[in-house]
């Protein structure tokens, strides 16, 4: 993200700092007395993306409060949705067997499934203990929703594996719940502690659930659309996994005599066959059509606080979205 | 426990009543809107033992405050604890590709470990947001120092997988963080929320802590000693895992030349071999001693609260732990 969001302006420069000041938080707050304990933890480094959430909730904060002087609450708020995230990242890769993350070893294959599964239990451990640390029980109760909606979100998605016939809205409710929930929430936390009032806080967090949901999408599309080595990962997971994802969806709600076609793509993890069938069905271009209109009304969402230097970044945050993958 | 602490006295009856409603609490607080988290959580009726965490919650709320009827708040914490617990049964199945507790199989066994790794996390989830709803800080960080201990005694359990040379004080460190620390919790938590002075929580504490250690030593004695039918688990699963367990430590150390016995019947998982040499050495009845050396402290720490009834019922629970495995 640094480069998409041109960290070079006064704003980037300023989230920069900021970011890494809630690393250090999170690398403190992390530490234990027991080696065992921080030798795992090492391994996170690597699970270190753009950071998204934490400088989600920043930037709300800072969009309403226009203050450059962050508080120390806001740091650790945004450390505890980077740590939930993180939870379900570790977690992620055990479900998902998976043994590459961001171009580097994933916890499960350097520490088998046991290590990873109690590693991704510490950390939303750490995540709620560090939450309650702001003394707003408020929070707490915001996080317990959230963290209760990730969880729906990953079982419902798990019940309806291999479920060719998987409908638009229960499509979009498992990404409401097992993505743009925690992206949503991000808003709304940097909102709150903004003192930003009830319908600005209602706005952050439909442009979080907006930009939410319109990321998963582009993930899936990424996975079915790029090769392992542009996207940093590996790619077709979600075929392999019988996931069904929004192009896929279209073209069988589109034409429906798409189907054994499809089912037959599905079954042999033909990602060459079902990426050719997507792309020629038009599906791809109706479902980055979708991804633009999240993107319009998520930026029509927060009105007035675009006109402040970090309302402006989340914009262009936004719309880094909509550009085609 | 049920029968462990007869039912049949008048506070027994009481605390059957009281748990009956955790129980309930639970199920409602548990129910989504969602079939997918419904069906999966079904399955947690097997896991229900003998709701241990939930009566120690109960009866130090009732030590300290002497009265039969109890707020909803209490309920609310006692079923916190018992959350944190369900969550690390069956993340502790999935950590031994257990396939049966308590008789019925696992959720692992059922659902596959994807399951089984999202139910423990929306279990967790669950427990943070219902003690939110409790409305006292102080009783959230209190939760996340426990279950962040919790994670750490499992991750130093791990690291020291099949480590023969575990000395008595990391073994003794291992047990304190991933079991005796939430049986103290819940006691503390009883205290807490019953208007306690601060040295009457300490006591429950200690108290919760002695019996917590006891009943872990007490589990670990049953995996090499019972056999599968009369433990209603699968047993040896200690020496499966390489765990070091206190009669090995002890026989260590009264017998250094053991080792290389003791490497072989650990190398070749000879429950039988390992057995023998634990009990012919001594050193089951040195770690029962430790038991009741434990028990007696734990009893001896709840002074006068020893002399309501609630404060006789941990007693004699306390008491149940000294029988021979």
């Amino acid at each position: 993200m640094n480069t998409l969001l041109g960290m070079k302006t006064e704003t980037g420069a300023w989230l920069s700092g900021e970011l890494d000041s809630v690393g250090s938080l999170l690398e403190h707050h992390l530490e234990s007395k027991h080696d065992a304990v921080n030798d795992v933890c090492q391994y996170l480094a690597g699970y270190r993306g753009k950071m998204l959430r934490p400088s989600l909730v920043l930037l709300s904060w800072g969009s309403v409060r226009g203050s450059v002087v962050v508080p120390e609450e806001v740091h650790r708020a945004a450390g505890v949705v980077e740590l939930i995230h993180l939870a379900t990242l570790v977690h992620d890769d055990v479900l998902d067997e998976a043994d590459i993350r961001r171009g580097g070893q994933t916890i499960n294959s350097l520490w088998g499934n046991e290590g990873a599964v109690i590693l991704g239990d510490y950390l939303l451990s750490s995540a709620f203990h560090l939450c309650s640390t702001i003394r707003n029980l408020d929070l707490n109760i915001l996080l317990g929703e959230v963290t209760n909606t990730l969880c729906s979100g990953e079982l419902v998605q798990l019940y309806h594996r291999n479920d060719v016939g998987l409908g638009l809205s229960d499509y979009y409710q498992i990404i409401h719940d097992k993505t743009a929930s925690l992206i949503s929430a991000a808003c709304k936390i940097g909102g709150v502690l903004g003192g930003a009032d009830e319908k600005t806080v209602l706005d952050l967090g439909f442009f979080g659930e907006s930009i939410g949901t319109a990321f998963q999408i582009r993930d899936d599309l990424i996975d079915v659309l790029s090769d392992a080595r542009s996207a940093g990962k590996p790619t077709g997971k979600d075929v392999a996994k019988g996931k069904m994802t929004l192009p896929a969806i279209l073209m069988l709600e589109n034409n429906p005599g798409c189907l054994p076609k499809l089912q037959e793509a599905l079954e042999n993890d033909d990602l060459s066959s079902l990426k050719n069938m997507l792309v020629e069905s038009g599906s791809v271009s109706q479902a980055e059509g979708v991804i633009c209109g999240l993107v319009d009304k998520a930026v029509d969402s927060i009105g007035p606080l675009r006109n402040t230097s970090c309302g402006d970044m989340l914009v262009r945050l936004a719309e880094q979205l909509s550009k085609p993958v």
